[in-house]
């Protein structure tokens, strides 16, 4: 008898998600059904996205009260009566914050598979839904053209060190804006970004008027709220705004102010565009294919932060919206219990 | 001697105008010199957008205190020592709150010369500026679909009305925002709207909702304000907004806040994008071409409300803003001292 240990969820967070917006459960895994397969999850990707699926239906349904954390992560094939999957291969999906995951291998976040002897952190975040994020947000998206200035908010998370990087490599200049001297610092010491911001010591509007005094081409945001004000109050003729989130605001019952500078569209004739990676998915393999090579030249420069047993999912959630994180956040629940074929 | 009398600007306004931010000056007209035309001005444009030309640098330079009310308008060619221009052409362009213009043609808003017999408030409306304005911001930047639910705001204004007409001549199902019964009427019973809602006096977001149950393709944006986030709560699937004006917060000194429902445009992959039509001129004669033709088929309603006097002009500007005109504001100051050639 198997026990798949479970975060669910209890109640709607308000502010900061707190322990008890969840519960904890002890099931007993089901027997594998025909068409099904069992995947002993080895680690969860921990995305801003993952508040909002906790607060109201967006672009997929909210997660209903009393059903298992929705989350993307790896893991590895335990039991398998699917044709599509075998014993020992690793996959990647929709695993949901438990041990295990029984499924049929479909749902909004469907499992695929990953090379054998695969880097997990790394599937998970420069060559996973992040780095395919960044890759399609910022060169679908904004368009960057060569000898452009890009700003990026958010500049030392998992999404926005890609961004900046990939801007960087189609001959951008590339400003980036984050939290404290040490992400600023590894932002234009290791990640090859030509200004950095800090957003915590720093006025980021006056800092942008200085640093691209031709105003801002393109402007990533996955923050909003008044850094997204300060971005628009620099855009360029022709400007354009990449919304890919909005971490400053998601912890907010009520949606916080909009951006009060929203006028610059107009008088800039810019434009402002939302983007899902889900409708991207069908082009991932030219993504993960680029980011690869990228990764091989050490033109990509990565960091994973990575908390340790499936009790610490929720902290790890709170550490992105408190900033702590470095990187990509991850939770490790398991080793993979199989050799890998 | 000619006597040229003139609104100046006072300064900068605060709030709705009033007549003591302008101040009233009689000058003697100067001789025409080598290049230079002498225009009878006839007929005012009334415009929002001057109230920001009067507040702060926008998509051009704010009107200098003490300088005369930058205003398109038409006029007459009563002098002239200018090879582009010939003595009782009727003429169009940025002629200033004022009685004469002493120019060389050029500026900003440069002049250029009408058919003879034109009919002017037609001119400086459905076939100028406005409705350029309307031609180029729906079907550039908008690019409405045949089948696609479009709603303007500012509908029964003299930019709105024409978008909407446009909207429907491309087989769009059209919907109007407007202030007041008389204004609604005259969208759905005259203009050809399919629908028409009363900001005034119904829940904007509610109606909106029970209008559009699919969502709106797109949202041609006259108002800002509440009406915007209405709009952006009901966005359609990759619907697009376009940011033509924000007359709800012309008048503000500090901008009002932006549109709280901006983050639809990601869950929705929507674009929002605003745009200038003197960026189309070079391509007006194409507007005007089509706009003629929709005309002559009657296909095209539009409505003036010409007030009478100079003396009026501070006036007329308020109505806009009190939403007291119907169809284009213009402000007759003269008629045709001359036969038209």
């Amino acid at each position: 008898m198997t026990i798949n240990r479970q975060w669910r969820l209890a109640r709607r967070p308000r502010g900061l998600v707190q322990e008890t917006d969840f519960s904890w459960t002890d099931e007993t895994v089901p027997a594998v059904g025909e068409g099904q397969l069992l995947v002993r999850n080895v680690c969860l990707s921990i995305d801003p996205t993952q508040r909002g699926w906790m607060a109201r239906d967006t672009y997929v349904p909210a997660i209903g009260i009393g059903e298992v954390i929705r989350s993307f992560g790896a893991g590895q094939v335990v039991e398998s009566r699917h044709d599509g999957f075998k014993v020992g291969q690793l996959v990647q999906g929709g695993v949901g914050w438990q041990d295990y995951l029984l499924t049929d291998g479909g749902g909004s976040l469907p499992l695929s598979t990953l090379p054998p002897g695969a880097d997990i952190p790394l599937a998970l975040s420069v060559l996973g839904l992040t780095g395919i994020t960044a890759y399609f947000g910022l060169l679908e998206v904004g368009r960057p053209q060569p000898g452009e200035t890009v700003v990026v908010s958010g500049a030392a998370g998992a999404t926005g060190s890609v961004v900046g990087q990939i801007a960087r490599i189609q001959g951008c200049r590339v400003v980036g804006i984050a939290g404290g001297p040490d992400k600023c610092r590894w932002l234009t010491e290791k990640a090859g970004f030509h200004e950095a911001i800090d957003y915590k010591s720093e006025r980021v509007d006056r800092r942008l008027r200085a640093l691209c005094p031709d105003g801002i081409d393109l402007f990533f945001d996955n923050v909003g709220g008044e850094i997204l004000d300060a971005a628009l109050a620099s855009l360029a003729m022709r400007g354009r705004v990449v919304i890919c989130g909005a971490i400053a605001g998601y912890n907010e019952k009520v949606p916080p102010p909009g951006p009060r500078n929203y006028l610059s569209l107009l008088v800039k004739r810019g434009r402002m565009e939302g983007f899902i990676v889900l409708d991207y998915m069908d082009r991932a393999g030219e993504a993960v294919e680029s980011l690869s090579k990228w990764l091989g030249e050490g033109k990509i420069q990565h960091e994973e932060d990575v908390q340790q047993g499936l009790e610490n999912a929720p902290a790890a959630l709170r550490r992105v919206f408190e900033g702590k994180n470095r990187g990509k956040q991850l939770v490790k629940i398991a080793d993979p219990p199989l050799p890998t074929p």
